[in-house]
């Protein structure tokens, strides 16, 4: 009791510098503090310098309860700037636009997009439409958009698509860094996660410099499923919340986990590193249930590796890559990013009533910090 | 010579009673034989029972030369009864919609749409409105849009995205069967291929009873580049114009490849048929360029196997599946039906002029038959 | 602590009827109760029918501790009767033979071999020699052996390749059901785990029969670093032991791991089981580092889904399988018994001195116990 | 016929420099020009500098008829200075050992190993101990052997295991360049191709300074069936020769393509080219059957980004390499020197009498090159 008293000071002192920033403590403030590595300064994709994110909500009548998250991966004309960037499935129900040409080629090109399942097409017409209007893009013939969902069709009309391109536009031109809202904001407005309320979090990892002194960032949209663990602590067990508690109930859903970082990394090791991102969900107690879209982009937008749209044919590339011994320190600061994000996502979202009066309460923060408290 | 001309007459025999259903002769009437396996009735991906194609063609204006293909995999409700499906990507860069959704679960659950690059937020907004709309999806709220494209912008204007999503309805509920159109039709409308005049193709072969009696279809968008082989006559060599004769001309381009068969195919299996489609693509010279985006949609719609869109917990699927041991027959007729539907596509295509006053020529047969008949 | 002691003694009473089988407690007899779900009544791979395991240890003189573990998937002729089967790579740092083929064909035909990282091609020879001369298999000209490893160069001298195929068939030939062994055992003899002694683990769900009533086994081969947790408590962190305490120290090493099923599965929902394997790693503290082959091999020996060698031309297969719509519960049963399996293993392997006299010592069980006490 | 003759003697002078090295005609010298890209001096892949072959040919007494090809990517150590590297699998019935590991890391760090099915084992051991005595590998632990292998039991007695790890290592021993063997040699001792004699291929492309003046070559062990083309000519057909003619009868075989380069290609884009040799040998009416093992394995050996097997921590990687936008032309080259390379092996083997009296007649070049006269 004592020790977790002292945590908490701690974890309040070092925080302070940020913690205005966000609505409300957050839970590394209120002592759990997951994994071993240290944080970034505002424990937030956007530590990850360049990123900037931006978030439309919709939240209008009874029934729409939706909205947009636009991750920008750096500040200047991404098609133009390409960055390396990867893909990883870790359960493809779900309709991610754009995967195989990022696989294929290694980079994107796009803001990604984040919005609801029924509302892709309007994520890909409003990249295009960013995309083609921007100055220097006049040559522009193809745009490869990349869009991910989960589904919000719990407390939002999803089948009423009332997501425009316009509004898509809006969420891209709303990015700018810091950015520090979580919970029931964009693409998170309407999600639920273990039963709970779900929504946008967001967590970073800095590596001492010993390891390299790089920033890993993760943003994700929490729709999923499975047996809650905050930072080790059964609490779906002790809530009595779980899937497959009741035995034949659904646990589906989906999480959209977006990975950042400023080291120098190709696609390759990118595409390792957004793997571990799944380690990260696994620790919360997610399952990656049958109708889950899991799917991780990761991207890293240091500066000696843009790719330029075009290039004199035969110059070559002269990339500065990290080297496979040394991934291992982002390997874990991503596994611990991914996880606190989510974990952060429970956190700040709120109660939300919606489409047919559904209802959806959030964690209980109260009860949870007891479970945790009796076990530190 | 003389064996040349009993080969025309007997094709010509042979395709009596489909030849008046396409506007032309196609190349098997003119005596290009490919390959060793029958045709189906059409030489055509309807010969396999209960696909139906469709086809937008929008030609306006001088700047305007687009269009949508539809291709149903069966007639009734396409996300009630599911399909299995599979993915292959030959050259991934491009734009395919839905691609990771078909990977992960085995199947598919929609018409499959090719349009243009810049068009596919239409393409999967057409679908979505289509599906939603059916009878008996009152409370579907996801659907995996399958859509495909390759980018018609030499002769189109398709920065401006002149295809609506009730123009991509339109394509679907166009669709019958049988279908013969090929060439300047739907989403072939602006297409080029090894530097020609490109567009729809198709083509099909009938296994023998001995090997199955199944039916294997195919059709394709063709917009590639590489050094043209008519049934291995060097047909871009004899004319000069083929990729890198002058040395850094750009060879970028696409191929949208759908296969259908009526033989119960699992999903597996079905991949393998779609990775072997690329063997045909590669036959015609094509090369799978850098800018390609090459993909192969592979389905079997036997009707043993629809899966159930809901269906009572725990009960098992009991479906009917070739066995690896004898898929092989169908490889080769996936690979001869694909270069002959490419072949076909040029074949029936015509000269085109288009955006900017850009123009390309269609095939000069006349010239193409003598080579042939020199070398027969 | 009243709490806790009550579950020690549940544990104890259910475990009665196997408890004499393993030479030692194992962590559910003390109270670690990891998950959901129930586990099967031995807690292991064999409580999946059919399934059968042998081990051969080879520790000799000072420098050699080494040894080949083999997993039977059924008691038959496996070339003559294959089963579905599925392999995924968390990180393929590793040596892992026969994936492409299972990958292709979807099946696999020989038994499942674990050893050291140079003894890989013993275990090719052993298992075609197994192969070869089983009494109907006279015109067998191909056997793809699965043959997994891990690195035990630290304890053991690796270069020394101290397995011979001989060696490996008594492995083969020992192999029977119920087995216990846990620990410093075969394959697991000489491995390390989060700087303690690893070895060979085993764990078992056996879902309720409203999901189905099926068995999933989990066998893990575990060497491999990160930050160790136990059914969520920070034990690394808590006794100052982890990867990257030290900044720059190697974390590398790999985890093997077999899921068997007698659940009706086909191949490709056999790969997303096995790609829930790595979440229960995952929650272990694994983290996939650089240098880890941490490769999941998942079959199902169901009886209806057993394939011939050889069939008669054209014979149809007539599977039964589950729906991808009832996976979720054995995704849920592999994440956990996959976690449980590591911790199992960690919890019977004793201190060794091996190579050099390098030596690492067994979990300090007495200073987990009074942390997991602590927390309950 | 007079074209036919000129073509002749202009492929006679320009081969001439290098014509006695191989012991008989080659397809090129005797008219038949695959493609449009220029060969290298020796049209082998020993052209890219640096690379090395070796064969051990094992015929003895009437059943044995079987061998070893070893390939080595450069001079040097090659765990020491490991080079980027990737695999394609065209279809996976087969046992290449080390594909996760390659596709994981981007690398290699071994020779290629080719040799008959059932002696991959002695691949591996051979590979490990070459490795292990190398000077400078005092402490190497791991190693990742390379070993590919197709199925030569028609000629050969393969269940009789007649590679030895030491015949491996004299393959190894005995590489060096330029090494102009083709036919029956080394791994394509006992091998059958479209029902004639296979066996070692070779064959290469220089692209035009204007293009990068790169060196492509290609190594083939051809096994496998289909419908014979040569240079577009349907000898198959011709002949009477090919694939289900006869219904039923089985086409099954593997084919194993190691590609050669000394561009600066990463692992992304040799994967890519790896999957275009496919595509070559689908133009030589290869049709990647059920039971073949397709398998193509890509090098650069450029010697800027040679991989250190250990570097200070964090170091990073400072590599040269080809844009996406520069890669074409290394795909059409990839595609012809595939197609040659599987008809110089064809070109080069004579008949074989083998295992049980069992004989395979070679290609009969002189009716062939009628066929090809009559059509030029």
């Amino acid at each position: 009791m004592l020790r977790y008293t002292i945590k908490v000071l701690l974890a309040l002192i070092m925080s302070l510098e940020f913690s205005t920033a966000f609505s409300q403590q957050r839970p590394r403030e209120m002592g759990i503090v997951i994994g071993v590595l240290p944080t970034g300064p505002g424990n937030s994709i956007t530590d990850v310098k360049g990123v900037q994110v931006g978030h439309f909500t919709k939240i209008e009548g009874e029934h729409i309860r939706t909205g947009v998250t636009a991750i920008l991966p750096h500040e200047g004309n991404l098609i133009q700037q390409k960055i390396p960037a990867a893909i990883y499935v870790g359960n493809g129900f779900g309709k991610l636009a754009g995967s195989t040409q990022v696989e294929e080629l290694g980079n994107m090109e796009s803001p990604i997009i984040l919005t609801n399942t029924l509302s892709v097409a309007s994520g890909i017409a409003g990249v295009i439409k960013y995309t083609l209007n921007q100055e220097g893009n006049e040559s522009v013939q193809s745009v490869n958009a990349l869009v991910g969902e989960t589904n919000d069709g719990y407390l939002n009309d999803i089948r009423g698509q009332h997501i425009s391109p316009e509004e898509v536009l809006f969420a891209i031109q709303e990015a700018h860094s810091p950015n520090l809202q979580e919970g029931n904001v964009g693409a998170g407005t309407g999600t639920v996660c273990f039963g709970f309320k779900g929504g946008i979090g967001t967590a970073s990892r800095k590596l001492p410099e010993s390891l390299g002194g790089y920033t890993i960032g993760v943003l994700v949209q929490t729709n999923f499923g499975g047996v809650l663990e905050i930072n080790g602590t059964p609490i779906g067990k002790e809530l009595g919340q779980y899937s497959f508690k009741n035995q034949l109930e659904s646990v589906d859903g989906s999480c959209m986990i977006v990975v950042a970082t400023d080291a120098p990394v190709d696609e390759r090791n990118l595409q390792r590193m957004a793997k571990r991102a799944m380690l990260g969900l696994g620790k919360t107690g997610g399952i990656a249930s049958n109708g889950s879209g899991d799917y991780v982009i990761a991207f890293s937008n240091h500066a000696d590796n843009l790719i330029p749209h075009q290039a004199p044919a035969l110059e070559k590339t002269k990339g500065t890559f990290l080297r496979n011994d040394d991934m291992t320190a982002l390997f874990l600061a991503t596994i611990e990013a991914t996880e606190e994000a989510i974990i952060n996502s429970l956190w700040a979202a709120e109660d939300m009533v919606g489409r047919n009066g559904n209802q959806i309460k959030a964690l209980p923060k109260d009860k949870v910090m007891e479970f945790i408290k009796k076990q530190d």
